[in-house]
């Protein structure tokens, strides 16, 4: 989440830096940051590590339109890497990189939302194929999870089209604008993160959903396969990674451990 | 989510508040208060009539041991009672209510997480005793539902704890404490709205077990029964609730606006 310190990341003055915070952060904060950081880091490599293991081992690896089934496998696949991997990523490179131009931060962070889009858009098309290219085809939209997947792609696109109009296009005419953007500071912070978890929430239903098509009887409820358990540790990953990450960015004595040395006017 | 104005809520000294907050907040400010705490109101709402009418509609009411399938739907009420609809307006309240004395508002928050851990653990109950008193006994805890569920428990065991005891407890030696006090509590209101959103997302993946439990084929893929959509929508409006919660809380614009009211010095 962001406050005034973040909004003070994109004034145009650096008088409007509080003095407390342009003191520097005590050591404690400072290894409280980077061992949360650490942490979430930790877990969205593990998040994208575990669905390709899932995968490649369980899943039989991926195919294209010639074998729906397979295709399917790039759903959770590109899935995981769009909305957990690169956006967690690129949440966290933003706040991480306080030894650059802020410029050059922003354009990290979009090129990071690019990627998670690309994922995105093509996982999205592997599982309208695998229902569409099947004989009888599956129905779309008619589970929980296709409408929370739904709603998180729609406050994705919201959240990019607003973030990159915002924050790079009215860049033109920096001085009139520096107002406008700050204030969308703390929104476009708060619901980015609420982006995140409600992929993590949405990704914990699919993981559902397919455990208990693929996995009938005992072969979930009795572990007898040992699918059952790296689907559930991929769901508990991903969920930790949403804990970790929202503790990261939110908690202030964290969130702002080393803001001392980010403050540039080269908005 | 907390940061220093919560933390100036707990400082014994009201020097500490920064001044442009105790100025108060813009007409505009306290409208997208009043109004997100409205719409946050109406989902918390909405999630308990739903499952209410859920359970009565279509699950066949309630009943006790003696039969185990409808004992199971205490589950789903209770849960949603506990973690969304009382958790949620504990933190509602908490925010909202800057006209009594802040011993008051924090006895209100303590009663409704109180009511909240009787609805948790008699749900808990329930669902144990609906896999246990049928023959054959459903297994427990295989599934990532359970396992999400278990943690969120978890977390809100700790929350109370340590929440009762820094913030109720340590108020009999008050001056000494109020240092210790104010520092934890960003970290407590963060880990507030985590358990929040975990348990919506414990709800989500609980409702997508029970769908493909009961509603078999083309009773929930192509909605031959209305059940599907109600359950469906029931899900929608729980993450909704995370969502509005979420940004009600942590928007500072919104977060702050009548915390003009809010300094009290009788902690």
């Amino acid at each position: 989440m962001s406050d005034e310190t973040e909004l003070a990341d994109d004034s145009p003055n650096e008088e409007d830096v509080p003095e407390k915070t342009k003191e520097g952060a005590s050591m404690g904060a400072k290894i409280g940051f980077v061992f949360s950081m650490v942490l979430t880091s930790i877990f969205l490599v593990a998040s994208l590590v575990l669905v390709l293991f899932w995968v490649f081992m369980y899943r039989g690896g991926y195919a294209w339109q010639e074998n729906p089934p397979k295709e399917f496998n790039w759903h959770p696949t590109l899935m995981v890497a769009g909305f957990i991997f690169f956006s967690g990523f690129s949440m966290l490179f933003y706040r991480m990189m306080t030894c650059c131009r802020k410029i050059y931060v922003k354009l990290l962070h979009t090129i990071f939302h690019a990627f998670a889009i690309a994922c995105i858009a093509i996982g999205f098309l592997t599982v309208w194929d695998s229902h569409e290219l099947v004989n009888p085809k599956i129905p779309n939209f008619y589970s929980l999870h296709s409408w929370l997947g739904l709603t998180t792609m729609g406050l994705f696109a919201i959240q990019f089209v607003v973030g990159f109009f915002s924050f790079l296009i009215l860049l033109c005419c920096e001085g009139a604008t520096a107002a406008c953007r700050a204030s969308l500071v703390p929104t476009h912070a708060t619901f980015g993160l609420i982006t995140f978890v409600m992929a993590a929430a949405t990704a914990v239903t699919g993981l559902t959903e397919k455990a208990l098509f693929e996995l009938k009887g005992p072969l979930y409820s009795e572990w007898k396969s040992n699918e059952a358990i790296i689907i559930n540790v991929l769901g508990v990953v991903i969920a930790a990674a949403a804990i970790s990450i929202t503790f990261t960015l939110s908690v202030p004595s964290i969130r702002k451990a080393p803001m001392r040395m980010t403050y540039h006017t080269d908005l």
